[in-house]
């Protein structure tokens, strides 16, 4: 029998998953208390939708019945072939759609659940991972200022995480878009295709490739010298965006956008977001701002929480549904703090408290008290076995549990000082910070 | 575009949703007040692990990768081919085998997860469904007392939730092990499967099949009276296995059990357990106690919590880990709940407060309003739009949220009693039942 871990499926020890749960937890809560709904969508999905925005660069899993496959029936993929969700926004655009008469727009909803992608094994990468998505959606229409407020609100998230500071990079599709058609550049897709490795590879090759594809040495100069802007003031960016001698329209309600957002965010979360104009978040099909966010120290992860706006998160025959929304990688945040680690359980289990059992005869007193302490809320458990004290505080010891409760005598004993006293199982309580297994942060 | 509703895999409404999360979280309050603790497993196991306990009786999901079958390649079925988890038990003895050196036994383990069976679609069956396990895991060897604890936390478990009261049928495989033997009847699993469908088809029938299947008149009659054995008095359930004549070492050492059982669980909760000596649990490789439980007046939705004793939950090499557990299925019960419905929520939305815009110039100001009350804990939003007050306060109303707020004046309106007061931001609360929503129930 091998260590039957299965490579990009984590799974955390007991005291692991308390620090996982405290991650949830304090993000839903920013949620909760920005007024986003909880939604929680199926697994599955058809193949239509998953590949209804063309086929997918993501890899997916299609589900096929055992039975069947060993009756030798192996299903034809068609548009109903169901597949695991490899984010939540394929299934919000769905669920929209489906329920725009149940719901209140703009809708405002949040959704943390586990997304699986078919990579290959070799690549290291989560084959099963977590997120924690927002999104705003309208009906027909949504107010920018709801692209100020994502980004607010996933910073808000994000400092509340035992992790270092989060920095945000923001740039606006308009201003990428119009800058293409100022330079007359018709190719616009295959162009953010390649900004979008501007961080992963040399410039230099970036800008080679352009040219290759046909770019004139005009084009890639604009295009260089608008993605090398980088700055948090607005002032800035604008001084600097005119410098480069583009302008349109698009262009100029880019920037406004762009320097609204850089404001509105500053004003909610002060220095953590900066325009970064090379941001281009690939060939999602985004229409203003778009977002990543990487953690200060440890910028090689990635970015760990991305998004932006489409125009048509969802639409329903001629009936669009705009949406702005964001994601943040919980798995691989809790990886982080885990490895490092940012954070850990002051115990691995619920129990506060260890009854004792005398012998097995008197196994119903210990079950007693360990009601009566439950019942006013105190987590413990009952020791599984009857033996000599010293060996089942030494049981409890092992388990992390603080407390251990002597029935016969009506004593408890903090095992950590050793002081032992007597104690009323309907009135004695722990001290507060011992109640529930708490998470203790080394950071911030 | 159709519904877009996937048979059997349900999906709740943000209201509804609010209830779901409500029933986990009592659920998992009394898990942990009973000190278990919390794992998450993969969904995903190996064919070989899914298969452990021989070729499964459940439907199983395979995974294959999009790219991968859109090549023409058809992956043959091996022991490392990947399937969806269709229950919590059989990841429970992978990873206690996985961790045995990193936890502590008798390991008292929750789980609270998805689990997927691929049922053919017209049987109306949940293909996706959430359930929530206890079990408790010995290495080598654990004390029967656990049987009792487990059925006695379920119990608890249950009657902390919005449902009507739940009655819990045991009986001890030990029992029905021991009376074959006393019977001569070699064939004792065939003999488990037909007992097992005592409940869903008349009697005569079953007696009829066993009879066909080889079974001597003697034989069938002691099975009869055995299995038509119903009680909840210890004594009682002593007195009639005694009048079966039936009688053997096994047998009476079942019997003290179930009597053990019986005591146990009605002397921590009590008048909801009852020896039924039909129930069988089928094929499933349980050697001690085992567990149904039906919800009274909806008896017809079958078993809402089941379990057992395992002398073989899991194993590795020479070495067994005996375990005992049972399974809540959850999206039964939140199914049963909300089409009563015996609870519903206060509200769709946490938001307490909607912040009212004057103008888009004075967002800003609207925006500090809801950061001040949110740094207090109040969920709130601020208006989409800018927009006439009434207007506003009907777009609160549509969204259930029971608070406007005015920046300009600084006044808060319940809206629901139409009075309106002079509030400051900074310590303006709502009141308790407000501030949050709230799961009202319609039972107990």
């Amino acid at each position: 029998m091998s260590s039957r871990k299965i490579s990009g499926f984590p799974e955390w020890l007991p005291e692991q998953r308390l620090v996982e749960t405290h991650i949830v937890d304090q993000i839903r809560r920013v949620f909760e208390l920005n007024g986003f709904i909880g939604i929680e969508t199926r697994a599955v999905e058809t193949l239509a939708d998953l590949e209804s925005k063309g086929e997918t660069s993501k890899e997916v899993y299609v589900l096929e019945r055992l039975q069947a496959r060993k009756e030798g029936q192996i299903s034809e993929l068609s548009s109903r072939t169901l597949g695991l969700h490899f984010d939540l926004t394929v299934p919000l655009s769905r669920w929209i759609v489906q329920h725009s008469n149940d719901v209140v727009f703009p809708f405002r909803r949040y959704q943390i659940q586990k997304v699986w992608r078919g990579e290959r094994p070799q690549e290291g990468r989560f084959r099963e991972f977590r997120q924690a998505d927002v999104d705003i959606v309208g009906n027909g229409e949504l107010g920018f200022h709801h692209e100020v407020e994502v980004a607010t609100v996933m910073l808000e998230a994000l400092n509340a995480l035992p992790i270092p500071r989060a920095r945000m990079r923001v740039n606006n599709r308009k201003i990428l878009q119009g800058a293409c058609e100022v330079l007359g550049i018709v190719s616009v897709e295959s162009v953010l295709r390649e900004l979008d490795k501007l961080d992963k590879e040399a410039a230099a090759t970036i800008w080679n490739n352009l040219a290759e594809t046909g770019l004139t040495p005009t084009q890639v100069e604009g295009l260089q010298k608008l993605t090398e802007i980088v700055t948090d003031s607005p002032t800035e960016l604008r001084q600097k965006i005119q410098a480069t001698g583009l302008s349109s329209e698009l262009l100029s309600q880019g920037t406004d956008e762009l320097c609204a957002l850089l404001e509105g965010v500053n004003q909610a979360v002060p220095g953590q977001v900066q325009a970064y104009l090379s941001l281009t978040r690939g060939l999602d099909y985004y229409t203003g701002s778009v977002y990543e966010t990487f953690i200060q120290n440890f910028e090689h992860l990635g970015s760990i929480c991305s998004g932006g706006r489409y125009d048509a998160l969802a639409r329903n025959g001629s009936r669009f549904y705009p949406g702005v929304g964001m994601s943040i990688g919980v798995s691989r945040l809790v990886s982080l703090v885990l490895s490092e680690p940012f954070a850990r359980s002051s115990r691995a289990t619920p129990s506060a408290v260890y009854v004792a059992v005398d012998s097995e005869e008197t196994r119903g007193e210990s079950n007693r008290v360990a009601r009566e302490l439950r019942q006013r809320g105190i987590p413990c458990e009952v020791s599984a076995k009857a033996a000599k004290y010293g060996k089942q505080i030494r049981a409890a010891e092992q388990r992390g549990i603080p407390f251990v409760w002597f029935p016969a005598t009506s004593e408890v004993k903090d095992i950590r000082s050793g002081v032992q006293q007597a104690a009323d199982a309907t009135k004695w309580c722990p001290p507060e910070s011992d109640w529930w297994p708490t998470v203790e942060t080394s950071t911030s």
